[in-house]
């Protein structure tokens, strides 16, 4: 089974020492720590595509550390850049990403969501003063009111709907041309998982479901830092009414038409998400069923 | 099959008038609009138990709405008060809430996540300037930056470890003496769900896990906006070994205990958590299988 992507980080995340000053300041001085290279947001990448780390004797005074965790008894950080942004542009780093080995691409998304998080959190939402790093890099707090902000994860809900054996799929505008993938939206304050995909399922293909089955789940860490949920939802009717302002089109595919899909097949019906991306893993799982 | 708490909403939270401020002012402006009733955060309850509903006609001219969903044709808001809090302090509050229809739980936490929210997000965290209510109440927008925020729901996992037909319940210290609930903590980024279950049952109990399955979700209105998700994990042994920061005690109990327990019967080895919390719903699933 394949694991979904950005996950399988081998880094203990050490909860307890973000709480300890000494024992963090005592990371900080040790030689042996290491350094996540970056290139703006962009991963570092070595001649053998793996992620590429620094000694702490290389890298600026100046920065902040985040301690992304331990591993092996060193101690991994990521620089607080400044630096905000969506997905990557280059298709160099997608490249990149869907050829390093997962713990390099699961460590790098969690680097990645923090500073972007961090970026995003220079002032208290409450009260507009500025806030200033704690917890070793997983927080930060405002030097007027006192709130402390935790690191946000988005929960996402991405879904297809089944009927009669077949899956639904869409496909936006912006997308490659000929490319689907399963439909997908933010979570709301007040639903459960399971509310959630039947919602988005009904405002965005106009399909109404049933019972809902979770299937697996991943981080997503472009343009802030999401949690995916993958779930399958059973459709009560198979006619499709689109919302023209999310989706360019959206179709029923059987198992057989999902796989050439996954398989990249001369004669595809459609492109298939990337093999990082959760949507290929739910497509796999669910052609697997 | 009880459903978990907080879930059940009747109204249609019509995504596409959010973004319609033409067809947002005629809700407003139609008679037909019901307010929710407040008293502070906590919700007005009726003789018969249920939520108070008022006429459009009987709100202050100076609240902001957020418009909650429609239902039967009429629109149903609640004003952005300013208040903040973490769980309500009153057992009579927590009583109405357990009696209550969950239709109504379903919609007075939504309306509470919400008004939290806006009440934590007056100002940017990107650049500190105040920020205003946008998208129906479903967003707040930087005066100066642009930059649009949305309601968060932070994603929390709950789960069960269970070793040769036992399941690890724990208690904090705060909690009403003989208690025990499901271990629980924030899904931090660069996790996936069944990592984040992982990690958290070994930070505070010292159990190391294995297979993680999913069971249900629900949201939590208090102290923020939370999404509960509640997993069983395989624990490869039952030694335990607690954070004392977390926990003030943790035990394996049997499916018979756990129904004594749920049943609140006069031997029960421990209380179970109250009916509305995903906990108890997770436990319920737990002795059912």
């Amino acid at each position: 089974m394949v694991n979904p992507g950005f996950t399988g980080s081998p880094l203990n995340r050490v909860d307890h020492i973000r709480n300890d000053l000494d024992a963090f300041n005592a990371l900080l001085n040790d030689w042996r720590g290491r350094v996540l290279g970056l290139e703006g947001l962009d991963p570092k990448v070595s001649d053998e595509g793996t992620l590429v780390w620094q000694s702490l004797a290389e890298v600026s005074l100046d920065l902040e550390l985040i301690l992304l965790g331990l591993h092996e008894d060193r101690a991994h950080f990521v620089p607080i850049i400044e630096a905000r942004g969506g997905p990557p542009r280059s298709p160099a780093v997608w490249r990149a990403l869907s050829m390093m080995p997962t713990e390099d691409a699961a460590i790098y998304g969690t680097a990645r969501s923090l500073i972007d998080w961090h970026n995003g959190h220079r002032f208290c939402g409450q009260c507009g003063s500025p806030t200033k790093t704690f917890r070793a890099g997983w927080g930060r707090k405002c030097g007027a009111c006192g709130k402390e902000h935790f690191p946000r994860t988005d929960p996402v809900v991405i879904m297809l709907a089944e009927f009669e054996g077949k899956a639904l799929v869409g496909r936006q505008p912006s997308w490659p041309q000929g490319n689907y993938s399963a439909l997908a939206g933010f979570l709301e304050p007040g639903e459960s998982i399971e509310e959630a995909v039947r919602r988005e399922i009904h405002e965005e293909a106009g399909v109404t479901c049933g019972a809902v089955r979770y299937v697996t789940s991943q981080p997503w860490p472009f343009g802030g830092s999401q949690l995916m949920i993958a779930c399958v939802a059973e459709a009560q009717g198979s006619e499709i009414t689109i919302d023209t302002n999310e989706l360019e089109d959206a179709m029923w595919v059987t198992k057989e038409e999902a796989r050439a899909a996954l398989a990249d097949a001369p004669d595809k019906k459609f492109g298939a998400p990337p093999p990082f991306a959760i949507a290929n893993t739910l497509l796999r799982r669910w052609v697997a069923e």
